[in-house]
């Protein structure tokens, strides 16, 4: 049979993920040391603490345990999730709130109730693969707004808003990471918040604010009033706020949520019906009482400190073994480094080279929506060990290095023959 | 802020299920007895056996339990589900499987790889509620087969199918459910199964055969054998199935999964990374354990029992309640009654009356993609224990019998009034 004809014009525009395809391969080769995912370490997942608290759970007192549950989430859960969102400076009620199966789902859900095909989603150049699939999934016009040293360009946003509209163009909502962005671990200022939240209102555009890392800010720079999200100071109802338990406890357990308007969270409550009735119940109850014994509050100075430390061995790494071949701004938090080579390196064409010195990345290119190639790539410093990562940035300083040789025939550099 | 002019137009045309608005009613009132659902009964959860199995998965010993995951599925559990498949009949290769987040997953993902907005999708009438919102939310044009005693009329889907198509519409799929169909029961013979291959080869239209009660037969009247999927004999790749855990093992846990011919697999498996990433790890591992240790295999003959008795007993009250005021076809397996009340009843009318009498089920409206009110309702003897069947259906024989007296007043019985 030729499948040709049977998919639907949203299918034939759906794109695999590119840090989907590189994970893929880390769980391949065994000797491959992986920059590429977002993945936090194992090392600090509370095995014990899930185990007994799955051991008690399933001690078969509770049938809702293993059940079909309410779509809106796990109730003590929701309830939970409205006192962590207080502690941030967040005032939710159980109506706003959705809990979803990972954050991956409420990137969906929300391109599905906002954007039509063709309405446009304004995201920061880069901005999250996984934001970008979920938004072309529903055949937005996926624009992009420059980034400077503290997050999203104000100007080019304002300017870039307004060509698109003079366009004829619906603006479904601006896509925005303020916390450790996703992938150039970018913290946008609290002035620049308050800016764009006005220019929001303004400007009368929806904002879809993304919060998975907000929780792990480096104290050695940053501080928790700084990672104070958008929706803090949302009087208005313009923000959707999301944020997920994936990096603070685990993300196996597939629970993250949703902080809506309470019309907003109704609608996103009947698409999410359909899309998988309910997140699972065992999940939810997992992490719901991680939250109540108060492990997840206990974890998180620890985690601070953890992935901190391996930002330092990362930036150690590089400015040791490609010290002036590459630059970047010091992640204040969360778990990438944003790295950028000599302009005459092309990540996506220094791939195969990596992959043969057992390394991988994400080349840069994946975070642009403007189809922009160029020297940067985002490496992750989660997941890796400390040793690992100071092997891995050593297999990549050889693969950087031998990409910007000319060859033995006297040929130009792999990179700049790619460009040609 | 008004929020009239955020959403999109698939959003405008999303519609709660009845179900899960029954569901949560079920939630909230004590005493309320709930036909309503299709839940599975806890009393026969494997609690044991899954909190064994959790606590081992959870000794720290591998990462994979807490981590992100393959989009595909844990590698193992899709082996294992090749081999399940195998002793029903279906050849399936791991490429061409897909482990979704519940069946409703795949129902979001099938639709959303297949239809566009105004595509014709054809199911039966009456058919799954959740598949109907699924297919909604793409916007696609549900159009209705009729049904007989042994499932879909295929002159009836002939004729549908031609007038659609002369008509100008893409035909995207045919939905059907062959064994012991939600919410009718109802089980296509093999006769009519090899005959609708046959339609769906010689007209060119693909089929999206949802399976998940075949492996619950009831042995007094079905065997095995007849609940042989579509699929088994699809030489030409036009069937995608799709089956799930959740009524064999629980539904707290979303594991479901599709058999797609590899092309559709490849594409539903981009879609899915759009959609959540990856279907939770530790269920999947629960799930795969279950398997191997051959706990599902050898819960099937009770389950089949447990449920067959289920119906037993809801079939003797019905009799002995409402004897000649209700008729029903036979459930052959799976979790439902599909029950005709006398002309003069509505049951959307009736459910204020039953609510009030604290027993509650889903009206025949809900599964009708064509408007159709009446007499039918859906009644779920899975989740109720045999003590609380009988009651909920003496609780049921007040209301209808309520619904048919004329009033005190001489008024003509309510139910006749409102379709007035």
């Amino acid at each position: 049979m030729n499948y040709d004809d049977v998919f639907s014009r949203a299918a034939a525009t759906m794109q695999e993920s590119a840090i989907r395809r590189m994970s893929a391969l880390g769980l391949r080769a065994k000797d491959l040391i992986s920059f590429a995912p977002g993945f936090p370490s194992p090392d600090v997942f509370a095995w014990d603490v899930f185990r007994e608290i799955a051991a008690s759970l399933l001690d078969g007192r509770d049938p809702g345990v293993l059940q079909y549950g309410a779509t809106r989430g796990y109730r003590p859960l929701v309830e939970a999730i409205v006192e962590m969102l207080g502690a941030r400076g967040v005032r939710a009620a159980p109506d706003d709130l959705i809990v979803t199966t990972g954050s991956q789902q409420a990137l969906d859900l929300t391109a599905r109730v906002f954007a039509n095909p063709g309405d446009v989603v304004l995201v920061e150049l880069p901005t999250y693969t996984g934001a970008i699939t979920a938004f072309r999934n529903v055949q937005a016009r996926l624009v992009g707004v420059e980034q400077g040293a503290d997050g999203i360009d104000l100007d080019d946003l304002d300017r870039v808003a307004a060509r698109e509209r003079a366009e004829g163009r619906r603006i479904a909502f601006l896509y925005v990471v303020p916390n450790f962005q996703n992938p150039t671990g970018l913290l946008i200022s609290l002035e620049k918040r308050r800016r764009l939240l006005e220019w929001a209102e303004r400007r009368q555009v929806l904002i879809v604010e993304d919060d998975p890392y907000g929780a792990l800010h480096f104290d050695d720079v940053a501080t928790s009033a700084e990672t104070r999200p958008i929706k803090a100071d949302d009087a208005e109802g313009r923000v959707v706020y999301l944020s997920s338990f994936s990096k603070t406890l685990a993300p196996g357990l597939r629970v993250a949520w949703i902080d809506a308007p309470a019309p907003i969270a109704a609608k996103i409550e009947v698409a999410k019906q359909a899309a998988d009735l309910c997140t699972g119940a065992l999940d939810q109850r997992i992490v719901y009482e991680a939250w109540k014994r108060g492990v997840l509050e206990a974890r998180l100075p620890m985690l601070r400190a953890f992935y901190q430390n391996k930002r330092r061995v990362m930036e150690a790494a590089l400015q040791r073994e490609l010290g002036g071949l590459v630059s970047w701004r010091q992640p204040r938090g969360g778990f990438f480094l944003w790295a950028k080579f000599p302009g005459e390196v092309d990540t996506d064409a220094m791939l195969t080279r990596a992959i043969a010195h057992q390394v991988v990345y994400v080349a840069g290119s994946a975070f642009y929506v403007d189809g922009r190639h160029g020297p940067m790539a985002r490496l992750s410093f989660s997941a890796a060990s400390p040793e690992r990562i100071e092997e891995g940035v050593g297999r990549l300083a050889a693969a950087v290095r031998e990409e910007m040789e000319p060859t033995a025939s006297g040929d130009r550099p792999a990179a700049a023959r790619q460009a040609v």
